[in-house]
């Protein structure tokens, strides 16, 4: 067996995983900003022609599925198995759009690092040699978050600064042993992280220790540096957890501030777009990978990036109870190339 | 590589995983059941000691992962992964009794289906080559999930017929590349499966289908047939859900009806204990594994099982809205030995 794992939370794939193709849905706010033009599908109408903002997240993973296999001509047929999850409680916005498909589900929960879980388990499927061609996919909404985490919209409660807008999008990846395309070759679990962050309107904070956990521990699993990656993409901290971070490493010694880049505080125009510390949700990593950034590993504008998926694991119970926040963040080193 | 993958939803592992331990932890109902005996930990107090039942539940798996890291003999720093997951929104139950743990941790969420789910993912790490010990874990809590699904306890509502009574109780296992114990040998993925059922009380039907789907995929991925296993051992229909599963698959002409057994009609006594239709929950198949049917596997009692995770993909939102209950059903080929 030619796959390794190094220390305890990392592994290599002795053949690196090919992410043959992409695909992103976005909506309105999304398709206003910085990477309006990466998305395959840009859609106004927030409910994406269903009747709940439920619905419309199903149907924004659904659409991101056709488009996945309209855009690599494979047809659902082939496709040995999916990964993916969502926010919504029990993770409707993810089981609903396969129902019938006849596609093979494993369903995850990593809140907003569930891109790069799905990533990771995918990688571990296709370098085991338990599928030829996996999916990892995944979804958010503005509105089915904010009626179910915070408050119903139509209060029209009042955000704090801290506070992370959630990203209406879809992204799914299509992971196989063979093709072209960029390439996952390393990738490292995280673990959960409590630092006693208790404002859930703080994700950011909660969720950067977790981070900065996964991210020195790559490094030292490797034995290599952030000068190994044009690019150490965070998502989602938004400005403030990124901030965090940021001076959190710093104080260790670990040298990422040239490096740093945060979905959250590049999804949007942060100032331009009022969305306060920046954009969050699972779709905020999805579109981003599977809009920007892996168009920028394919033609070579990127060489190289450790996409890093955090997740705050709180429930709105678990906050109301006055437990605190814990995050986790699981990180995938892609490699360029066509 | 010498792991395959049959057909799009099934995979054999070239070096079956070793399940090289367990542990149980049960609620008071459930302790006065036929299974009592097996369990590690049978504790009275609803609460566990805690202010809430759902950090009661979280209490459960940090108890079951506990006795599963004594009896075992190895320290939670050997363990490289944990795949877990569990009813709870957000799946708060898994994801609390982690942190601080420094336990790599990949989120699941399969519903009642969680503990299977778990044994696969668990199967892929270890047969990949990506991990040397993975735990698959899991909990359900009778009064977290009553009050989170259906009524506030305290309004004493009715139960129908076709109710199941959710288990309090988790299981957690411990899968390595080496060792002795029962095998994990083969698995198939499920699909989500719809036929339309609306009750959310009925969720045995709901659930029937793709219990029916994954088991006839099973057995033609790998031509094989039922003579293979001493037991098919589905988790949790119920008894309305397993008598559907019988009468479906007799109509196909799967004769299983001298080998079914359902987690769910097993862990109570149906009658005496007043459960309606059978246990629920991911406890319910979770316990009836780690407590009952792994120690039999061990003993020579039972040669092979196929352990039949099913989940119902509802929520509460789903069911309000009108929708449909998607089943998903994973199953596991699990060899006796010592």
């Amino acid at each position: 067996m030619g796959n390794t794992h190094y220390g305890r939370q990392s592994f290599r794939l002795e053949k690196p995983a090919v992410i043959a193709g992409w695909a992103s849905v976005a909506g309105k706010k999304e398709s206003e900003g910085p990477l309006a033009k990466y998305f395959d599908i840009s859609q106004k109408d927030s409910y994406f022609g269903e009747k709940t903002w439920e619905q419309a997240e199903s149907k924004m993973q659904q659409l991101a599925l056709d488009t996945l296999v309209q855009k690599t001509g494979i047809s659902k047929n082939d496709i040995d198995v999916a990964f993916s999850g969502d926010l919504l409680n029990q993770c409707i916005g993810s089981s609903f759009p396969l129902k019938n498909t006849g596609v093979p589900h494993l369903g995850l929960y990593g809140a907003c690092s569930t891109m790069a879980e799905g990533l990771l388990m995918a990688s571990m499927a296709i370098g085991g040699g338990f599928a030829d061609k996996a999916v990892a996919m995944t979804s958010s909404h503005f509105a089915s978050s904010e009626r179910q985490y915070r408050f119903p919209l139509g209060y029209g409660g009042q955000r704090t600064p801290t506070a992370q807008w959630t990203v209406t999008g879809a992204g799914a990846a299509l992971v196989t042993a063979d093709g072209n395309g960029p390439k996952i070759d390393k990738c490292t679990i995280g673990t959960v992280v409590d630092l006693g962050i208790l404002d859930a309107n703080n994700m950011g904070a909660a969720m950067a220790p977790a981070a900065l956990s996964t991210i020195r521990q790559h490094f030292e699993d490797f034995s290599n540096s952030p000068n190994d990656y044009d690019l150490i993409v965070t998502g989602d901290l938004g400005q403030l957890g990124k901030d965090i971070l940021l001076t959190m490493a710093q104080k260790e010694g670990l040298e990422i501030g040239g490096k740093l880049t945060d979905c959250g505080t590049f999804v949007f125009d942060t100032l331009k777009q009022d969305v306060h510390s920046g954009g969050s949700g699972c779709g905020c990593s999805a579109i981003t990978l599977c809009g920007y950034l892996l168009s920028k590993l394919k033609s070579g504008k990127l060489k190289s990036i450790l996409f890093c998926g955090t997740g705050a694991l709180l429930s709105p119970t678990s906050s109301q109870q006055g437990l605190p926040i814990p995050g986790v963040c699981h990180a995938v080193s892609i490699q360029g190339g066509k």
